[in-house]
């Protein structure tokens, strides 16, 4: 049986390089041949045992790659295809997908809703931070990467940029709002980009370390504020003359930036929020107008399914938005503890890294 | 002068029959000679001083009537011509109005947003326990009753159908929808309706009086459940079979119930919420799936203006509902103190009282 | 080999009764043994050589009955349940699904959109006017069918109701909406019965058939027009004061019917169109207002999936809507050629043929 | 009584440079002093009289300029304060506003819908081409324009910008979208441009006069097709590799574009027409999948109302899109009939010009 090295979950505290037999391949399956992928924020979670996984389990979601392998029933591809997969892999079957909402795909239940259900790789099976992984659902899930376009400049569609794309456009934003968008980690960058690339024409970033205010700048915030400077809920104020904002997106997971959030929204504006919180968060009865202020909130889980890749790849392709830069480490997956190391203590500037086995 | 009656707020715990005199009417104004008006929540919240209002205001916002006079500006009515006005009324002319949010209105504001702005019948200006009430903005706002309809019928119109459908309405009901609505006061009465009315297929009416329940499944619940017989959030559960609804209407303004429509939700589901706050609201962790479970909540205030009343009379003229068992009292004018004091203390089944000038 | 019998299509004006082997069940597939059926329009379409299909192929798409095999891989199944499925059987892994459009299903294509791709049965593959059919890519489109509803109270959901509700819902219908519904055969009779359900509170439907116009009372029409009667372009211009319906529900597919479902149109209304057409359409420039009023014109081909079917048996099982007088002739599969007969010649006041081997 | 110098409508091919009264000014009203405006392909159509207005009209509907003096009952605003207000100006109390139709404003008709009645000035009350015109509904439809942008920034704003922008978001576009804009003259360059803004990440500009090519390539379209060199439709479906367009903009108003557009649209795209038609139009069967494509066709009439104008000057000062290179020849009032010769036959490669009393 081959083996192939993967950074699995030990204990709380320890994701390490082990070796593993690669996967057999199912009839609906695909093998993927890893050529890049990256460490998320969820993954430094369940490093910390903030997000419990099973033991033994092979972390990542992010696969950049080359098709070894396809099922048996699997249609469209050829092997030696370059592809990625999103980190949501629906089944494309559930009740879930029928309605639009891939993210919570319960495929296996009887009513076919499940909360986080969509998302598989580094969760519920293993993932991508190895030489191998298996994509289930290949027809549903695999999309061809144009020729033109490096791994790096793709690294950031499965998750990030998704998930911060899919914060947009839940917000609903129209063309010629103002939109906010709290913490510019790779997430909020994300955000702020598909902010713009949505017809915001005041996007407004808040972080503190002046490297991601600068990255803002450059994706598509035209103001920036620095909350240790200044108070952002008093400074939005300030610059939409007490109107508020169309939209505000939380990019953290954090009672403060959900709540300066709800406080600079406008009456009947939204808030779109991204974040991971970790405890129970608080809705303050004044800037939630008790009630009466035709406020909406909504969460959204990264977005998943081949189609949506092939959009995100088609935006990275037009030029429209370049990720690039948010690729500010790379590691050899031999290297991939080490690669936790930096990212989860935020050293060195880091916003992401690249893994390439 | 001429005078007129009109109930007044005059301090915490007293609102009086007093006397005033007519008001003038401007040049956009309409004068209507109230022919039945009624009691609102809202009101007993001012009433128990935990919604400040001036003193001296005349209450209440649910007004039917006559045309007494119009003011020199106002085309396409005449006097005479029975009418109601919604209870928020919308200047018309604002930006919030042109969005589509003519209940935030901010008519005199900088930017034209202003949270409950479009409320200003006995809130900023004098409302309609009176003689007589001064319909600002008539064009906005006025809209003709039809012959076939009597006063009790369209008595609901103005407000508390307009809120409970509103919140059916910002639910985004689909056929085929399992709606759950958490508690039958008037507010969650219309709501119960409106879920039915837009196409749900099972709606789920909580409460804890047996006449509400009763109400509930004659306005539409195919189900109803007494929260103090069985818990709530497990009975749905189990009558979805662990699925969850689509959406939960909230209408009443308690953590309790802000929470447990958030616990019965399907992930991707959508909590509509109607309730006046008093307090600020927890989401829970888990009930909210950390924030990834697709989860939307939504507030809105009675949707106003013309055509809104328009609708609505549509509705009741059309048989789809009736709402005359939700008045359940009726007393005049001079004897509004005592139905002050039947409604705020909810005696003897009280659902709405109908008052006559 | 086990034989079965299937009506399948020899030539122009030819569809007989035939003996084909019973299929082998592929991985994704379910066999199901029909134990009731029916016909629909689009069948005549095909005996009349006016939509070309292959020679031999077996002919519906309105499957009811009992899952006889599953394909290896199908899972949430068990062999002896009750099922029906859509007449339109997606894929469940095409872009065309992942955008919410499963009707258009383009699986097997490049870019996974395909008109009319999503009808399978009696289509492109074998149908369901037969002993068995072969159910494609079952998990996507098997939905069991509640122990309490008959066959024939079911047998609308795979085509006649999913499409007249479709144009209801593509419609948009706003509560207190006024609809017209032009046609009242089988497809538009569902339309009228959907445009009710989604809130409509004046529902006008036009035809000229005694027995149809009398159905469409029963199933949601306000008001019906009888258009030999009356010109139902002026006659809806009346009813409703020179101002228009918001939506106009087109469900034959003439230019009669197409041309007077825009003239009766409000400015920003709009027109759902059901309709197969046989010829180009054209639009008159002055009920178009020069394309400057604000008009939609939407297309609907009936929504398949298992939770489309899941949603419509929950409008039957709720009673909002009973569909079984629609099923007005029952004959024997090995009747079927005298059915087509009935059926294709509109006789005798039939609506709708139930089929059972 | 004051003079003014006004462009008005003589008979069939005549509009002169004529002397009328300045406007009285009543209690909603302003006037403004106009500080730049210019000619509107529509005005050409009354010019050829193919659109009928009374004759001694004032021509023109694009204002932009100076309050001269408020109604008694105007608030908000303060004379000496430079400003625009849209082609379209909506009353704000009609139920066709309270529906978000303002351009179908029916304000004075019973039931408040009326096709293109938002649209007056020029059309059914004296327009912009004079020294000063006179705002109804003042507080509705004044824009102020901020200090840092010239007249000739903002003059697209009322009409071209506000139409073709709306043209891009009544088709729904979302990110990662093909769009292809049916020619590239002034409203089709704004689609253009209102097409990228939305997110759309390949747009695709046809015309085939070069210089409208280019400005077409500088404001957003990625591809080019000159369609007297290729078949556009073709060539679209080539680009796409077969799949379509998912938005197709038609910019002109002919059967050719209309059914272009309508030929490169992938099954259940949308088309969403600008165009003003002369004639009556044609839907070809094929293209249009015989009603079953799940295709859109919408139009919009440009949307009009202050805060339209303020999102509109929002984008402009966002530096996102420059639309000051559409204003190719400038002439002062004096000289607005060679301005009308010049543009009326598209001579020197003229896009827009700026008329300046």
């Amino acid at each position: 049986m081959k083996k192939m090295r993967a950074a699995v979950f030990v204990e709380l505290g320890r994701i390490v390089l082990d070796e593993k037999p690669v996967p057999d391949v199912g009839p609906l399956d695909a093998l993927i041949r890893i050529t890049t992928t990256t460490i998320c924020g969820t993954d430094v979670h369940i490093l910390k045992g903030e997000y419990p996984v099973a033991r033994g389990l092979t972390i990542g979601h992010e696969p950049v790659g080359i098709i070894e392998r396809l099922g048996s029933a699997v249609q469209g591809y050829r092997e030696g295809e370059r592809v990625i997969a999103g980190a949501i892999t629906p089944s494309g079957h559930s009740a879930a997908c029928q309605c639009g909402c891939l993210s919570q795909d319960g495929a296996g239940t009887k009513h076919g809703f499940k909360a986080l259900g969509g998302w598989r790789f580094g969760n519920t099976i293993d993932g991508c931070q190895a030489d191998y992984v298996l994509v289930p659902d290949a027809m549903v899930n695999l999309c061809p990467v144009p020729d033109g376009l490096t791994d790096e400049q793709v690294l950031m569609c499965p998750d990030i940029m998704s998930t911060g794309f899919g914060g947009a456009e839940s917000g609903g934003i129209s063309i010629g709002d103002t939109v906010a968008v709290f913490a510019q980690g790779p997430i909020g960058l994300c955000a702020t980009a598909g902010a713009k690339l949505s017809g915001a024409t005041t996007v407004i970033g808040v972080d503190t370390i002046p490297g991601r205010l600068a990255a803002a700048r450059l994706l598509g915030a035209d103001i920036t504020i620095d909350y240790r400077a200044v108070d952002p809920v008093r400074e939005i104020m300030r610059l939409t003359d007490g109107r508020g904002v169309d939209v505000a997106i939380e990019a953290l997971g954090t009672q403060a930036t959900f709540e300066a959030a709800l406080r600079v929204l406008r009456p009947g504006g939204t808030l779109s929020s991204l974040g991971v919180y970790s405890g129970d968060l608080r809705i303050p009865l004044d800037a939630f107008a008790a009630g009466l202020g035709n406020h909406r909130i909504v969460t959204t889980l990264c977005p998943g399914g081949k189609e949506r890749m092939r959009r995100l790849l088609a935006v990275i392709e037009s030029g429209r938005v370049d990720l690039k830069p948010m690729v500010t480490h790379r590691f050899r997956l031999d290297d991939i503890e080490a690669a936790y190391d930096l990212f989860a203590n935020q050293r060195d500037g880091v916003l992401k890294v690249a893994i390439t086995p």
